[in-house]
């Protein structure tokens, strides 16, 4: 789909209103397991080998095989005997389950949660709130409640978090010298993968995850090997219950989800338990500050309200909300890719 | 977003996998008003301005208005006061309701029930079927029972496909010289939108458009102007009711909804009807033979899957349903826009 303008034919238009077609079609060949197959199978596949091996319909299995190759997720190859297909480099890295980058836990969310809570965005936008209630049938009051409403649906918003840091985490780590930073707290570290790029960027470093008990819980169950010395747990509410003491807090990806006062409410307290020489990292998507960009950051803000209190904010946004807690010296690194690094000093 | 690919980032999953965000947005500012507003007031207009008069929350309608700029469907303009919104001109083409090339119809088609229908992408392809009854919870016997289930969803896809052909009607009817052809019948051309193009590039042709009853007399009330002497109607079921006499038959993404058998059968009828000498004009959107594209297409085709008992085909296979059926010559015009033209002769 190309955006070239032909002022008779909006081609933008067009390839707009397709875009939940192209992201179904691909979270769909994830969540069926087509590039799983193509990747173990170490050779090209027919339509037919593909449905028989996925027990799909064949005429639904042929078709999205072929919207998959228009979209250079899958390659084919023309035989005798019809179509052989196979996966390209980065469905291999990026969409195949077993893949150390793998997107494959992101994209389930995305498909089952995010996409059905985006149905009701009209809604959202006209009464300024998430859309829970309306998607799933639950309390819109508590998000977290409503986000970690199942083990199944936590476990799936766990793993997804972790695949994003994959990809973003040792950029936002790398950002700054934390070096000299060796006692860490990832407040709401959930699934521990930015923690475990931390230890393994800084290795004299300690990192506590701290989250809810029943976050905690399937995080070393599920997500963080016993043996990582390096990284600690700590069970409680960071709005209810104390912060201890640490060099470093570490908030990835909470402020945005939530308003300017609870956010203010938490960076005092953590500006509090921190010691003094210490600081603070946001990890956060930056809106440009006249906020007409990234378009991704402008996306993920509205579904910060589609799902949260919150939404995405600029680097001066942020800036302000450290300085109002006590924290000075704010520094910002922008990573170029999705996520930011905000740096305050206490 | 650009599809440049930096190995270590994903740039074209990243841009797949916010596709619904993207349409979802473009859609819920159709739906809202937005264009329609910032088109009436001839001024750019302020995002607390707009929430006054939309009636909806500021935080919600500032967010999608910065997303609308992402995407270069709004402008904005910094003043003191803060951001002030305008419409760009594909905006004010194509997404005012007012405009001859509105597509707000089928966007809103998309919005509220295709995209319903999409979320259950994963269980089309492992059944091989349309899926109304997951999405509406009707049945999935018979598509068109489930597409018109209400006056309400009829209308909008009426309407729907009315901007289709607005933007598309004419170059398909001028792919081929029909003007020997007088007396026309459109099968299933439903609210009358392609009707009346080709009386307009056509001035001595009649078309009779043939459609279910409660089809013809939405698009009597509602589409079609009494005072166009030249456009007939005929009330059917072309599967179990006699098709008239005619010297061209126009199917335009008839047979796109049917399997080979059903499409067999219904040109059966077309060949036994048609005067000699007549013809049948296909519109459809063709596939490339070895089905390697075009995108579009092949998404449309597993919208038929998710919608339909049909499928998008080759050139090469609607030329062989029409010469089973009897008609020869068979010449294809692709337009090089989303919907291509095949003529048969009989």
């Amino acid at each position: 789909m190309s955006s070239t303008e032909d002022p008779d034919y909006p081609q933008i238009i067009l390839q707009y209103s397709s875009g939940f077609l192209v992201s179904k079609v691909m979270f769909t060949a994830c969540e069926l397991g087509v590039f799983d197959l193509l990747l173990e199978s170490g050779e090209p596949l027919s339509s037919d080998a593909i449905a028989a091996h996925l027990g799909t319909s064949t005429t639904g299995i042929e078709r999205l095989l072929d919207a998959c190759v228009g979209l250079k997720l899958l390659a084919a190859e023309m035989t005798q005997e019809g179509a052989l297909y196979r996966n390209t480099d980065i469905s291999n890295i990026y969409l195949t389950k077993s893949s150390p980058k793998s997107q494959y836990h992101i994209m389930m969310y995305y498909s089952n949660t995010v996409y059905l809570c985006w149905h009701y965005l009209a809604d959202a936008v006209r009464e300024g709130r998430n859309q829970y209630e309306r998607a799933f049938g639950i309390s819109s009051k508590d998000p977290f409640g409503a986000m970690y409403r199942s083990e199944e649906e936590m476990l799936k918003f766990m793993a997804g978090q972790n695949s994003v840091w994959s990809i973003c985490g040792r950029d936002v780590l790398a950002a700054f010298d934390l070096s000299p930073f060796r006692q860490i707290c990832d407040l709401g570290g959930g699934g521990g993968a930015l923690a475990r790029e931390c230890v393994s960027l800084y290795p004299n470093s300690t990192v506590t995850i701290y989250d809810l008990p029943k976050v905690v819980q399937v995080a070393k169950e599920r997500f963080v090997p016993p043996e990582e010395r390096r990284i600690a747990f700590h069970e409680g509410d960071f709005f209810n219950n104390p912060i201890p003491e640490a060099e470093l807090y570490i908030l990835s990806k909470i402020l945005h989800d939530w308003d300017d006062d609870k956010c203010r409410q938490l960076l005092a307290k953590v500006y509090k338990a921190c010691k003094p020489g210490g600081g603070v990292l946001l990890v956060e998507s930056l809106l440009n500050e006249d906020k007409s960009g990234p378009l991704e950051t402008q996306l993920y803000s509205m579904n910060m309200l589609v799902q949260t209190e919150g939404k995405e904010r600029t680097a001066a946004e942020y800036s302000k909300l450290l300085e109002a807690s006590g924290f000075r010296e704010t520094e910002v690194k922008r990573s170029g890719k999705l996520y930011d690094a905000v740096l305050g000093r206490k």
